[in-house]
């Protein structure tokens, strides 16, 4: 058994206070900043006894880390749910890219939470982004050996569709509205490149 | 005529104090953070007398905005040198690649520092990258004009190949050793895929 940083509360009035402080260092964390912001400023920003923040987390990094995975877990469990129902591939990074961004959306710390990383530790970075990684790998071998992916190199080809998901992300967050028709209209632009490629008479092809 | 909230040097002696100052300014932005820094902890670092500072920045801001600047300059004329020799947009794409990827590779400070602006004030960041976008979608729109690149819609294929190149630059920058090798490999993968799409028997082509 794997001992975390961190310890879940057992009962229900200890969720709400361990709730409420994963509240207030995430608003900290993302307009501070992880490093400007100290225990002492979560203590009092969260208005807990200094002693309540020792029982669920053993330092500020414990907390960070907590949020992190939660957030890990959230964007699965979300892309999970809104595709679950996708028969092909297509559909799959079409709805998919439409949750993430979704998701970054109505979570408007989603983005600036997950990059602190680098600043923390570049290895809590790497990991975030290599799991992600290994996992999208998996269910592209699958879906190539079910005759709807190209030979491809799979491991860069998870990385550039992770970067489209961010960066196109990012295009739709800076509009001040965002809809489900801009959200279709979007992904349907990608899936057309995706499908299609970017250039005109493809060499060899 | 706009005035910046920095002053260039205008003596030898005084350059060399400029950089210096920056030098430092990048070391501590991107291992404490912009916030955790104080114009002091800089002057400290730099050794320079107090005044010193301020005869070239207004604040703590305009070093890092000046900083940030001069990432994107070096950026686009390191990527104009290495593909000033391209003959088509492919291969512009390739060699624009591996030059982004490359020079990453060589400042290691540059991912920091460019997406900290998110965190200092989301207008920047915004900024930097929309005008990156700009920048891509015109040359995208010429090579469309010559035929080499198809009817897509134009800005989310910048945002997309930006995003390519930041993940996929995450990728080849976590291994130890990053060789010209690797770099070939990687940005014959990513060529692969924008040419052929990632898809088996594309529908409708």
């Amino acid at each position: 058994m794997t001992t975390t940083p961190w310890r879940i509360p057992k009962t229900k009035h200890g969720h709400k206070t361990f709730d409420h402080i994963i509240a207030c260092g995430k608003k900290l964390f993302s307009s501070k900043g992880f490093q400007a912001t100290s225990v002492n400023d979560i203590i009092a920003e969260s208005g807990v006894a200094a002693g309540t923040f020792y029982i669920y987390f053993n330092d500020k990094l414990a907390l960070y880390t907590y949020i992190l995975n939660d957030y890990k877990k959230k964007i699965r469990d979300t892309i999970h749910q809104d595709t679950k129902h996708c028969l092909n591939r297509r559909d799959l990074e079409r709805e998919g890219l439409k949750s993430f961004i979704r998701f970054a959306y109505q979570d408007n710390l989603a983005y600036n939470i997950i990059w602190e990383s680098l600043f923390i530790d570049k290895s809590i970075f790497q990991d975030y982004y290599e799991n992600f990684a290994q996992r999208y790998v998996e269910g592209l071998k699958k879906s190539h050996a079910q005759g709807e992916v190209r030979d491809v190199d799979f491991e860069t080809l998870s990385w550039m569709l992770m970067g489209i998901a961010n960066f196109v992300g990012l295009q739709v967050l800076f509009r001040v509205h965002v809809t489900e028709e801009e959200l279709d209209r979007v992904a349907d632009s990608v899936l057309d490149i995706l499908e299609h490629g970017m250039f005109k008479r493809p060499i060899g092809s």
